[in-house]
């Protein structure tokens, strides 16, 4: 595959200032991005200078313009970082391990722009990394994690090994999760899941939708979910349900199905987790193209240090390109 | 330790048209249960000897007094079927793989007087063999599983190795459970487990509350699980609580906790199936005294045929037995 027809992922820093600008420097220092993709940092220049002078490294950054012509601008050399300069943070307004309003609102702006670009068609996947979400929510920017588009849901998909997970909700009351779980949600995530699956390059997808209630027995089954994957069966998806919770995860391990709904956070989170999550992928289903990032936070603690590990984010960034190249998930290696 | 030191464990056939008298007439006759109990079958004798029959089994039964005379006169022969006769039901009665009522109306008079001997100090332990739910609920007779006194509640305790998982409520719909967490139920339960453990011979056990919503953030939390880990803290329980429903039942594998409570029954059955539940540990938490059971059902598709297997409830047994003794969870050998 030449270069310049491999999947051209954005990638935005996270939270500046958290470990998001120096892992994202230490992961395109180690030359595997660009056997699959071409990457290009969404963000600020002197901020991503900023943490390659911290880290000793040899990198210089080549600024791009945001338009069709990105694609013959990019640099296939890995010892250029290439750049689309979105709002300007100031290194001097940095402040490590701290969450503020006006980081979480930068985070915002920058994910924003790739989100833009991403719907443009010039860029075909995205990556976020580490954010912190108190600082989004002072900046009032929490929304654009996953999309700017209020009427179109985003969706949490987990995958650990064969373990692969979209949530129906997520961060709410688990008392107001029955009434969030009508036909119509039930068949959007039904039909999202299927056509995601199809585009990455899992072709006839097997999804099992699980239950609510002990042993998928009582009322959200029967009026929501059972009509939901009755319609979907009827639209030529290979969909199961609702399938007892308790059992639905572990028949997904042992290769059932490519991919499970659950109704709830824990309920997907307690089966992931439990079962050993690596964080090797967490994809948002919604955005029209693969948004990936790092199941990790902003780890103040380590900010500014050089010492914060770069491989989930590296692995969100192959997993982005796979995903885009219709290759399936990307596969970890040791 | 000197055979009538050893705790009696009366043994419940289950239904008489499942499984249950078979594999209980196989289990005895491996020889292990008689090193670490005194066993006693607590049902008809005439099941046990067509299914001794069946199974062209030497066994001979040895007819016992439910009073205090039982210690003297348990055999301490392993070649021999120590039995308390309770409600009658013919052999000619039997329809194997089938639910009835008067299958199950007999499966709860066996559990009632099981329990009544137990209560009253002639049995340390009891074992429940396979039942069937539809066939005791069409004889009204489901509330015997675990207890016949509905004002103190049976919790359900499952354990596969290190996960150790009580459940505060069951088989109810979940959109139910938030109104059944209350500061009063979530402390009876830690009390009760705490109690239980050092009973069963784990002193000063740490025990971890699961929160029940995302993240343990929200009323419930606030409102009920946390004023009744603090009010056990008091008393000088070894808790914590309430904590992340997806980190907690991690945490217990990796050793943190000897024990963790659930809010609701997918919350601790998902953690435990999908990790990989082998069925080696059921008790009621409820009943004084240990009350085991096995993870599987009546199996009609093998009632009769001699070739169901009796480690689950050989396991069940030897469990009730070292629990009673005190001497912990009864570790399965391969």
């Amino acid at each position: 595959m030449s270069a310049s027809s491999l999947p051209i992922v954005g990638i935005v820093p996270g939270d500046p200032n958290g470990i998001g600008p120096e892992i994202l420097i230490k992961a395109w220092m180690d030359g595997k991005l660009h056997a699959v993709c071409r990457p290009v940092v969404i963000g600020d220049a002197m901020i991503m200078q900023d943490a390659i002078s911290m880290l000793g490294s040899e990198l210089k950054i080549q600024l791009c313009q945001a338009d069709q012509s990105l694609s013959e601008a990019l640099s296939s050399n890995a010892s250029v970082l290439d750049l689309i300069q979105a709002a300007p943070f100031a290194v001097s307004s940095v402040r490590r391990g701290q969450d503020m309003a006006d980081a979480g609102l930068v985070s915002g702006q920058w994910l924003r722009e790739a989100d833009r670009l991403a719907c443009e068609g010039i860029l075909q996947a995205t990556v976020m990394g580490p954010i912190s979400a108190k600082s989004m929510d002072m900046a009032g920017t929490l929304h654009d994690i996953a999309s700017h588009h209020p009427t179109d849901p985003a969706y949490l998909l987990l995958r650990s090994g064969p373990l692969v997970i979209a949530h129906l909700t997520d961060h709410i009351s688990l008392r107001e999760v029955s009434a969030a779980i009508t036909p119509a949600a039930v068949h959007r995530l039904i039909s999202k899941l299927s056509d995601s699956l199809v585009q990455w390059g899992l072709p006839n997808p097997r999804i099992g939708v699980a239950g609510f209630n002990p042993h998928a027995t009582g009322d959200e089954e029967d009026q929501a979910i059972k009509p939901a994957v009755v319609k979907a069966q009827t639209e030529g998806i290979n969909v199961e349900g609702p399938i007892s919770p308790d059992s639905i995860f572990r028949h997904c391990i042992e290769g059932r199905y490519e991919a499970v709904i659950a109704m709830y956070h824990d309920q997907g989170h307690i089966a992931i987790k439990t079962w050993g999550f690596s964080g090797n992928n967490v994809v948002f289903l919604g955005p029209a193209y693969p948004h990936t990032t790092v199941a990790h936070g902003v780890a103040y603690d380590l900010a500014g240090t050089g010492r914060a590990d770069c491989s989930m984010l590296r692995n969100a960034i192959l997993n982005a390109a796979c995903l885009a190249a219709g290759k399936g998930f990307h596969e970890e290696s040791a």
